[in-house]
């Protein structure tokens, strides 16, 4: 797995010097090429404790151009981040397009703090290096470039190290407490550093070993490594084929069975004016009572509306609304992305708008646009939506995680119900905001969009968050339902 | 000042829900129509204990279309608000344009909720009132329509209200210990909100009066309001102006000693390699304590790096850091803004960007651009720059009552020096990412910028945030002076 760089004999001041003035030179070429290329780098560092990450950065960042790098270093959590899923803060510090992210605390930092802390039990790590190796993977499917570099030292030296601090006035300071522990729990971290290594040494999120006993061989093997793979990566640009995605000529179904859910759906029914209002109240009161619970409990509600254009999102979610309290909620209408958001993985936009705890907040249109308009359209390549419904899953798990309910919707109608209201919205004055030439567009590709929805269906019906389907023929039934179900989906989720 | 609206005559369920279809429908047109001219809204929601802002604006919501409405209810401060200037958490929470912001909780809440509990001295009051005018203003001068209502109920009333509630068992639990201490002093704050009124109702930023005794009459009160103020400034878009801002024909000085200031300037100054190494160190060396210092006192400090196009900043900036620690500092280049950031007022971007006490952020390039790219180019009207250099001067200002440390600088190097600069970059290959046809535009601008770089030395040369005017065609010098500068204004702060 990980290759070991970096030679520990020492080197003359002139051999340093020279070798220094070739590699800034090479680094910043390589830079400059990759920002230009719109490359995001992430760039982790990690390593025993006294290794000298930070000394190594620190000379790091006088070698390359420091204005398109960011440092990222995270404290304890903010309150902002510590009611958010775990990930939220990384998510939120990811660098963008062209941009070098180094962090010198990652999502290695938690998992290796409390192993020197106390031995956590393996079952607890299994998981986080789960969690760890899809995000990486997420990432390196991105097209970023991730660097791992882990800063090694013997125990010997590691010991020698903080005696060398101690022992000077000026730097004895330096030692803490959690240096100290380190260092008597050095046999049993370093078996656990080489599990964690093992265990999270992926194609794309490969570790490197950077032996760190003699600073200035550190320093250059750092720099060295950083430049192997930058050319590495920028070769691999060139290399891949730059065509653009296009526009598939048919939409093929990966399940079918979806779809046949889908088409099975009845989609009319009759509702009395009256049984309506009698039954709205009801079911709002509910919602309302569950809600509140879900608050006390601190618990996040994600709302999900998906559905054809003129299948009744709009006013569903008013009526959702009008059970809470303005205060409380938070209506985010997705469409295109912005500049900012399109130099990010595409779930990044959906991450930075979570809520703090015990927050609503209510998506109208939402990530599921990846694997139905922009598969439909081309606007991504066939890999990418298709690796879509496993990271949306893991997405959905993530804030399933974290305690936050989610309650995910696909509006169904019929293609003659969605004639009939495109002609009541080209008639009505007041309406008329609503349609537009893409609508038109949209419906010539009804039968694609209803082999996409199946798919979506049948992939993303997970036990953590189940898709509800509302037939929305009759406006006043579809309304109901999506009150009834969320009631009820907030209230099983609070048992 | 304040106009009341709202009739208290009870109304009858018929006339009530007929005028409140006709009040739904106009609403909602009006709010497409501003929506689509990308007008911004920010209606702010204040009053008297009891008159009901929370029902009045969850009846509203189901009246609006609530998918470009944005309810801010802000409680106690997270962490991340209260580690950077008061007005922080309101710019994160500003709708972008086309949408409305409503704010429940805004910068009165806390004015008058002290006031409540204790009798805050006048003089603290002033400031907080000057405060709100300006950023008020500010709005207002950036065409987003502010909407202010008070919502008015008598003394009797208000304790009729507390009474009923009370009286009630399932409503108890909504009277505060809070409300119960605003009734009691009611004289006592209705003087108060007397004063914050007339303080604060100015051109752009009147308040409104709801009447709030009776609940439908409150609500179609509100609504009216809302309704008129739409209208009119709907109706004042379609009269204005439409031509966009050009390209002014000549720059004339609006403070000439400015310009005197820098051309006095001199420029070349001799240092030898070694003195320049000895004092570098030097300097670094007293930089970095004064840096710690200041983090050990949590105060945040700004750099700001402004100069002609090849003056050294890149080179300068990277110096500076070379004296702090790679996770205590970022660097935030400025470019063209993004079309997130072009859909709010100018300093948005750099109030996002605020870092959290304690750290250090490095602006290459910064809010400065409205006044010297943005004026001499004509991307922004003359009205429009002329305003800037007192909102930014009470920018830096809210930095520095936040405790903040505003360091400045702005590099100058004669003509000769820039042309040596560009041709040295043209030909050599690691530096020609460096320089593009718009160098070279720019420079042909070279007298504008010296009237505008003059106009901004003297008019936001303030005693919170002084300039430093490096001469920078000895870059060893201008790398020494920088540190030089930082050094002494940041140890002078820390006094």
């Amino acid at each position: 797995m990980a290759k070991a760089s970096g030679a520990s004999a020492k080197l003359s001041k002139k051999a340093y010097e020279s070798k220094v003035s070739r590699l800034r030179r090479d680094l910043v070429d390589l830079q400059v090429d990759l920002q230009q290329s719109r490359t995001k780098i992430v760039l982790i560092l990690a390593g025993v404790e006294g290794a000298g990450r930070g000394e190594a950065l620190n000379t790091l960042m006088g070698w390359l151009d420091p204005r398109n790098v960011e440092t990222i270093a995270v404290d304890a959590p903010s309150n902002e981040e510590s009611e958010r899923p775990f990930m939220w803060r990384y998510w939120r510090s990811l660098p963008s397009s062209g941009r070098i992210g180094i962090f010198v605390d990652s999502w290695y930092t938690q998992t290796l703090r409390e192993q020197t802390d106390n031995r956590q039990d393996l079952a607890k790590l299994g998981d986080e290096l789960h969690r760890i190796r899809h995000f990486e993977r997420l990432l390196a499917d991105s097209d970023a470039l991730v660097i791992k570099l882990w800063f090694h030292l013997s125990r010997d030296d590691q010991g020698q190290r903080l005696y060398n601090l101690q022992a000077d006035q000026s730097t004895a300071w330096r030692v803490t407490d959690h240096q100290v522990r380190a260092h008597k729990a050095y046999q049993r971290l370093s078996r656990t550093a080489e599990h964690i290594l093992a265990e999270t040494d992926r194609p794309g999120a490969r570790w490197d070993l950077i032996e760190s006993v003699e600073p200035k061989a550190r320093n250059l093997a750092f720099a060295q490594t950083l430049l192997r793979r930058f050319r590495a990566h920028h070769r691999q640009l060139h290399r891949r084929n730059q065509t653009k995605p296009s526009k598939p000529t048919r939409i093929a179904a990966l399940r079918p069975d979806g779809r046949e859910r889908l088409l099975e759906l009845p989609l009319d029914h009759k509702l009395s004016s009256r049984d309506y209002e009698a039954k709205r109240e009801k079911w709002l009161g509910r919602l309302n009572r569950a809600i509140r619970r879900a608050q006390e409990a601190k618990r996040t509600i994600v709302f999900v509306f998906e559905g054809q254009d003129a299948a009744g999102k709009g006013g569903a979610i008013r009526r959702l609304v009008s059970a809470m309290d303005a205060r409380d909620y938070r209506i985010m209408p997705v469409a295109k992305p912005t500049d900012e958001e399109k130099n990010h993985h595409y779930l990044w936009r959906f991450w930075r708008q979570l809520p703090r705890d015990g927050r609503v907040i209510i998506f109208d249109r939402s990530w599921y646009g990846r694997v139905l308009v922009e598969r439909i359209e081309g606007f991504c390549y066939p890999h990418e939506w298709r690796r879509s419904y496993a990271e949306i899953n893991d997405f959905e798990e993530q804030l399933q995680d974290h305690g936050s309910i989610v309650v995910k919707y696909w509006l169904q109608i019929s293609k003659e119900v969605q004639l009939e209201r495109f002609r009541a919205r080209e008639t009505t004055p007041h309406k008329q905001h609503k349609i537009n030439e893409e609508d038109w567009r949209n419906r010539k590709q009804w039968a694609a969009y209803e082999t996409a929805v199946g798919d979506m269906l049948a992939l993303t019906d997970t036990a953590h968050a189940p898709w509800s389907l509302i037939p929305a023929n009759n406006k006043r039934y579809a309304r109901l339902e999506v009150l009834r179900q969320a009631a009820k989906r907030i209230s099983a989720a609070l048992e």
